[in-house]
């Protein structure tokens, strides 16, 4: 079965991935904002460790409503836009569409599915590096790895499908069986390490060479892993130490808050921080370190 | 009885204080460093909301050990120095020598005791905005008050002597029957006002005007009267609404760590910060907003 795919935001990551299964031969569908004219004109580039690439033509929209319904529709927006999805999606979805939100942080699905109650609903995590470094022009620069799991989808063929079709244009992809494990797992690595290089206006290699913000990256992550467990997510403390031990050996980073942050763009504070606190909150625990480092956020995207 | 000070450390608040005291006739030596020459030639020039005054001749020294031995020593460094203190005040010392430490935080006087058992101690705690805005030049802007009380002082007559004569030289100043209390107490407000603006690189009334940040000011206070709490000292939790209230109702204001950070200074992270959160670690109560602002203000001076 041939699967019509939708890029929403065809940015860092719509443009890596949809451009990696466009690339093998799928029949996907892009929706761009201010670079359309120049995509139209040039086409989409690609840099990565994988390969370069170039794809011209390229299936690129302005407007949602201009696009084809599609099956699968892969959201790769910022959530800061998220008040506005259910409106911009709704013209390309058919009654077995699948929305794939491959976004950061937690409540997603739910906030969604309040919006399209009719709409099924999956989410996805990347592991990668990739930034957008000019119109139409992507660069991807480490790891790509996938993981994909259900919100609301009945039947998980057409998902195991889009595995499979990720996996053909060789990105390494997983079906989690547990997306609100896979949800709380990233945070424990985002919360602490988005945050704090805002705040402290610096890279994952100071905040590690430092014995005082390392000890309080690990602190945070025990916080997060303490918080998913009174949700019931049964994350291990262990993971802490071996997320400290693997960013001790990663190139010095700056993760797209601070992107963010540097480029004066708003900060994905509410479904990063806000929302796990809210839900830890609502069973009894209270996540007191990231609920401040949340504050300090806010202060800082109130004074940009 | 005519008191002969020794003040140690000559700049914002000694010059103010120790000037104070010498312009109503008392007998007052001071400690300069830096601008000792400067103030040999010209005096020292206090421009206060009290009245401006010219202090020349001064009885003024570089080294202490050329001061004559003092009854009373007005500690008025920054404690940044106080490994060295025990030294510094040493040949000003005799036996009945009452040493009061003119400086901001928790656990001073135990350690200048371990240094110094035979010493005599006390702690003051000033309430002013003063700067150094020159060799020898002060600025008294705002406020002024003194709350003096014993740590080890034996006879309380030497003690209500001082404040006596500081009274005299129209400084409002209190006796407190209580040290610790007051310590803490000052720490309601200095733990968060020193580091937010430092960390968040803003002043009290950005702070106070940002709901998030205003929020975070009182967390951060609840968070000190409960470690004083747990340390047997009585704050009420009603403390930190008047304080809250008090500090809207402010000018604008960089308190003494954001000048220090401004000025690439040492900052006062150890008695500010890190001595409260030990203190109430050792009776079980764990600060942990606290903790987190001192790891990210170690970060900061580590990065200076």
């Amino acid at each position: 079965m041939a699967i019509k795919y939708g890029v929403v935001g065809t940015g860092a990551l719509g443009g890596f991935y949809g451009g990696m299964l466009a690339k093998t031969g799928q029949d996907v569908h892009f929706l761009f904002r201010s670079d359309f004219e120049y995509v139209q004109q040039h086409g989409l580039h690609v840099d990565s460790v994988m390969g370069n690439f170039h794809l011209q033509p390229i299936q690129a929209y302005k407007k949602s409503t201009e696009m084809p319904e599609c099956d699968v529709v892969l959201v790769c927006l910022k959530t800061t836009g998220n008040h506005h999805l259910a409106d911009l999606i709704k013209p390309i979805l058919h009654a077995g569409s699948i929305v794939i939100l491959l976004q950061n942080g937690l409540g997603l699905e739910e906030d969604l599915a309040i919006q399209l109650p009719e709409a099924c609903i999956a989410g996805g995590l990347a592991f990668i590096c990739s930034n957008k470094i000019g119109p139409g022009h992507i660069h991807h620069l480490d790891y790509g790895k996938l993981i994909i799991g259900s919100y609301n989808v009945p039947d998980d063929a057409i998902l195991k499908q889009v595995v499979s079709d990720f996996q053909a244009s060789g990105i390494p992809t997983d079906l989690s069986l547990n997306l609100l494990f896979a949800r709380w797992q990233k945070l424990v690595w985002n919360i602490p390490f988005n945050g704090i290089t805002v705040v402290l206006n610096t890279t994952t290699d100071k905040i590690m060479d430092n014995e005082q913000t390392r000890e309080l990256s690990k602190e945070l992550m025990l916080e997060v892993i303490h918080g998913a467990n009174a949700c019931g997510v049964p994350l291990k403390e262990s993971l802490a130490q071996q997320m400290i031990d693997m960013t001790i050996k990663m190139k010095p980073y700056a993760p797209s808050m601070k992107l963010d942050y540097d480029h004066r763009r708003p900060m994905e504070i509410g479904y990063i921080y806000s929302k796990p606190i809210e839900t830890a909150r609502k069973v009894g625990f209270e996540m007191h370190k990231i609920s401040m480092l949340e504050k300090q956020l806010r202060f800082i995207q109130s004074h940009m």
